[in-house]
C-alpha cells in the first residue's frame, strides 16, 4: 500500500491535540542543524529540540554545500545565528562515488529513446552527489565549507557533529 | 547561550533508552518526504512516521528542485518508490523576492574589502532561492517538475500537500 494513504488518518490525530500554533516563524534558537535525509534520525528526539526552536535542513549525507541556499535564507531573513553540521555512521552516502552512480542511472535508462537517453546522460554526468569516504573528515570539509564561505555571516556559530546509527550518541567532531 | 552547548545533555537522555541500533538502511516504507526547513514542523508526529520508514529531506520552502540530488541517490541507491512533497502554509519563501534577497546580502557586504564584495555579488546574483507566492500552484509546480523529470524514475508515486502551521492539518493537493 502507498505509505501517503495513511497520512490522513495519522495527521488527524496529531491535530487533534496539536496546540502549537502561534509559535512565530524565526527559530527560538537562532538555530540551525544540518542532517541527512536518513530514516534512522530525529534530531528533535536526539537532540531534545522542540517544535519552533531550530530550522532542519536534511538531504543525502547532511551536505552543507547542498544546504547552502536554505542557510543564507535562515540567516538572512530569519535571523539564525549558528549552524551545526551533524554526519552520521553507516551512512548510505559512503557507499558509493559519482562514477558507480553515474552508471547505476545510465544503465537504468537503456530502454529509453535516444534522445532522452542523452539528456540524462548529460544530466547526470553534471551532477555533484558530495559522497564521502572518511566520516569525520567529511564533517570538518563542512564546517570548513561554511567558515571560509563570505556568503555564510561572520558572527555565526559553527560546529560539527557526527551521529551514532547504532547507539543513537552525538559527538562532537569541531 | 550556543544551542549546541546542550546537546551532549539532552542526548545522554535519548540515548538511554535508545532500542533502534539495527534498523536497516533503506527507508522501510520506501518513501521520501520532501518538506521545509520550517521550524515548527517535525513530520515524524504530525505524519505518524517511525524511525527507519521514510527519508527527509528538508530545505528552505521544501522545494523539490533544491532536493533533487538526494532524489536520485534515494531511488537508485536506496530503493524508494514514492515521494510526497510538502509545502506550508505562513512559509518565509513567501514573504521575499529574489532581487529582494541579493539586495540585503550585497547591503550587508558593504564592510567588506572590494574582492570579496565583488566575490558575494557574483555568487548571489548566480544564485536561485525558489521563493513562491502562490502556495498551492507552487506545490503543483513542484510534483510537475518531479514528474517530467527524466531521471525521477517512472514508477515513483509522487503526491503534493499542504501543512497548516496553524492547526496541525495536512491537505493533499495533487
Amino acid at each position: 500500500m502507498s505509505a501517503h494513504l495513511e497520512f490522513a488518518e495519522k495527521n488527524a490525530k496529531y491535530a487533534e491535540t496539536f496546540d502549537k500554533g502561534d509559535l512565530p516563524v524565526p527559530p527560538a534558537k537562532k538555530l540551525l542543524i544540518v542532517t541527512c535525509m536518513d530514516a534512522r534520525i530525529d534530531c528533535y528526539k536526539s537532540l531534545g529540540l522542540e517544535l519552533g526552536e531550530a530550522h532542519v535542513v536534511r538531504n543525502a549525507g547532511g551536505s552543507a554545500r547542498d544546504a547552502f541556499r536554505s542557510i543564507l535564507i535562515s540567516q538572512r531573513l530569519l535571523g539564525t545565528r549558528e549552524i551545526a553540521v551533524f554526519h552520521h555512521t553507516n551512512c548510505g552516502m559512503q557507499s558509493f562515488t559519482a562514477p558507480q552512480l553515474r552508471d547505476i542511472v545510465k544503465s537504468d535508462a537503456q530502454s529509453k529513446p535516444d534522445n532522452e537517453k542523452d539528456k540524462i546522460e548529460t544530466t547526470v554526468d553534471g551532477m555533484e552527489f558530495y559522497e564521502f569516504s572518511d566520516l569525520e573528515e567529511s564533517v570538518r570539509n563542512d564546517v570548513k565549507f561554511l567558515k571560509e564561505n563570505l556568503l555564510v555571516l561572520d558572527e555565526a556559530e559553527i560546529t560539527g557533529w557526527v551521529y551514532d546509527t547504532a547507539n543513537g550518541k552525538v559527538r562532537q567532531v569541531v
